[in-house]
């Protein structure tokens, strides 16, 4: 028996790492008329679904894809959501 | 009187738009070993401050650079997330 579970990992800059995507958006605000916004962080979210035995080890999977392929430890930072099916951006895929 | 809110907004490709990135990601899965992992979708995550008068002005603001610079609403879904301090991935940007 095995059961799906989604999640999100998330994965921003680190803190003093250097975020041109960040900066440009920021460059971008008075052309909008927008003030007041500060400290823009672009990173990116990956929603996955994983086929596991239990929760644990779902998690267990999330973890070491999150570490190894979805970041760079060396310069970013991650953190793995547990997604319930109302939280996921995108309908096709299920918890 | 003003404050300051701390946002997320969540950016996914739709449902039914090609995803390269998740693509590449899975097509990666067997060169860890990893299987049982389906439905990638890879996205943006943008954190941000906003110093508003009140919690609704700020939503304002931040679902107006949603829909307008952050993601392109022909192809891109997005989700607005407010966060706690703690829920922030980037320490330097405090709520």
């Amino acid at each position: 028996m095995s059961a799906s579970f989604r999640y999100a990992v998330n994965v921003a800059p680190k803190a003093g790492i250097l975020d041109p995507q960040g900066r440009a958006v920021e460059h971008s605000l008075p052309h909008l008329g927008v003030s007041g916004v500060s400290a823009i962080r672009v990173g990116r979210r990956i929603e996955l679904t994983v086929e596991a035995a239990d929760v644990a080890a779902a998690r267990a999977v999330v973890e070491r894809l999150a570490g190894e392929l979805l970041s760079n430890p060396l310069i970013e930072v991650y953190h793995v959501e547990p997604l319930g099916a109302a939280s996921s951006l995108v309908a096709e895929a299920p918890r």
